[in-house]
């Protein structure tokens, strides 16, 4: 077993706040994925994980539920009632998965959260369409809106803020593609990729939360970039663990995004600053597609080049982002203190 | 060339009132497909008719906006100002594309009005996405929403529309999908699936209409139904269309829909009403993949069942059914001298 570089921080256990609000939102999310009775609404089920493929319950896992939490938390930091935003979090929680149905076909993975994908069981043509119902849903969930008579302006509102937000994950999910065929992105092409597919939506998280507890554009407009920061943050933790992630607490194997080729920050931080020998030896794993490439000889380029230290220190830098906007909103003594906690789960996470 | 049947009624030209919001809706549609410089939105473009695939403007074949006419015509005709539903009619088009460019991987299609589709031009996994971006944006430009204190509502209750439509698309479509692989289906569930896939959007057009023109729940659920028995027919004169429209008017060679074995009103027709011989050539011809199924016997026997004139008069059925709705619709005489063109043309155009 590897033992972990000096300076990177101990694991963090999954914040409470995360079992603070997870029954009303299953119950939200429930009801926005209510409808008539086709298979079509089992896929998006069986995507929630609360189904197997015949339509019977189970009990497996279900996500961190990362998106919606971090928007009822922030309602209530900022004095808001999260029960208001629970019809627009559970929404931003159906966007989030609609993606990723959609994202599984274009990847083509027959696996997520340890079940065939959904594209797996029931084929692609299906598989649009239920990513296609789930965004739909996602619309109508958050158009229920809190009661009272500000109620349709407010979720007019979220309407807005999920759908901008929606507009950047697609544009983000656009170049992801486009990086696939592409050996020249540079490390600020790949963070402004990564600002639109994850970052988006968490800065949508916040700036929910904020709508519902009545704020003004100026707190809007805060919550939102400290979500940016901080998704940021979350997506180059994601990356560092899809290689040097144990397999044992990520459930995927070693290197997994290697084995994939799949072009994340440490990889392309190795291609601008390995030796030579190292980078041409890496642009080769990465172009040909007549074997699988090598995890460990992949895995000794990145540390060679001081990919994962760069990655980690990184991570950092938008962490320390984020906590700059966190001083600035008009937070609760115990929404900051649980929003520091939870920052420090996403950037430091170990699965 | 074949001599049309007795009864059938001639081809009605394209009525004026598509030339009355061309301008206006074209401005609409423009301003809700802009955003950043991305090839992400080249894809939106290109689908929508208005460029090339580097980008370039070109005057091409823009599709028919059968829908936002139609929720244009509607509002104004319930004495509404129509240019406070264009930003949700823009929408409404946009909603009918994001499906068009999804349906077309799902098909497999290679080819729409005369061009490669999006997925043939730049993949399915961006195909895909430029989906996504679609129906994004047409929530967006329906949040737009009119001037004046009750715009925010009245957006609000568009995006509600749109979002219950799309929703009975995405069931219609799953529906659609199902039916490739079965040899049972009954011309009630075809016209179930038909009810999702096509009436729905055209029900949601004229909903739309009533809602710009400040109409109460009565009125829009009546003008829902006017559009959803209509949009029926569309589909049933579409399925003739597919089998015994003129390639030189439709664009599209002989028996098209047969060639590729879609399961149309006629087929599901002739599958239960053809001798049995017949029905079991049928059969056997729909279920072979080794080689392409011969358009000329295929016709023969849907003729032979009565399948096209059954085809003809289960149009006129849902005609009928529409004006039975219109003539309770509070419209003015223009309006509705309007309504009937467009609903005839509708049933039976013959491109």
């Amino acid at each position: 077993m590897r033992s972990p570089p000096t300076g990177r921080p101990a694991p963090t256990a999954t914040p409470e706040v995360f079992a603070r609000y997870r029954a009303r939102l299953d119950r939200a999310l429930r009801e926005a994925v209510e409808g008539p009775d086709l298979p079509l609404y089992t896929m998006a089920r069986y995507q929630m994980g609360w189904v197997d493929r015949a339509g019977n319950p189970v009990a497996g896992d279900r996500g961190k539920t990362v998106r919606p939490t971090l928007c009822l938390l922030m309602c209530e930091a900022l004095g808001g009632n999260p029960d208001h935003a629970l019809p627009a979090a559970a929404g931003l929680e159906l966007l989030h998965n609609f993606s990723l149905v959609h994202d599984d076909i274009m990847d083509q993975d027959h696996s997520r959260r340890g079940r065939p994908t959904v594209w797996d069981v029931w084929g692609v043509p299906q598989a649009i369409d239920a990513g296609d119902l789930m965004h739909v849903l996602a619309t109508l969930s958050a158009l229920r809106g809190p009661p009272g008579p500000d109620g349709p302006l407010l979720a007019a509102e979220a309407v807005a803020v999920l759908a901008r937000g929606c507009s950047r994950m697609t544009e983000g999910q656009h170049l992801d593609i486009a990086f696939e065929s592409r050996d020249d992105v540079t490390l600020d092409q790949y963070l402004g990729m990564v600002d639109g597919k994850t970052a988006a939506l968490i800065g949508t998280a916040f700036e929910l939360g904020a709508v519902f507890a009545g704020n003004n554009r100026d707190v809007r407009s805060a919550c939102r970039e400290y979500g940016r920061t901080l998704g940021t943050a979350f997506q180059i933790r994601d990356d560092i663990l899809g290689i040097w992630g144990e397999p044992e607490t990520t459930g995927k194997p070693v290197g997994s995004d290697l084995m994939r080729r799949k072009k994340t920050w440490p990889v392309v931080h190795a291609w601008h600053h390995a030796a030579p020998a190292d980078q041409a030896r890496l642009h080769t794993m990465f172009q040909s597609r007549a074997c699988a490439p090598d995890v460990a000889d992949a895995t000794a380029i990145l540390e060679r080049a001081g990919s994962r230290e760069a990655a980690e220190a990184q991570v950092s830098q938008y962490q320390e982002a984020s906590d700059a906007w966190l001083r600035i909103l008009p937070v609760s003594a115990w929404g900051r203190a649980q929003l520091v906690e939870v920052a420090r789960y996403i950037a430091q996470r170990a699965k």
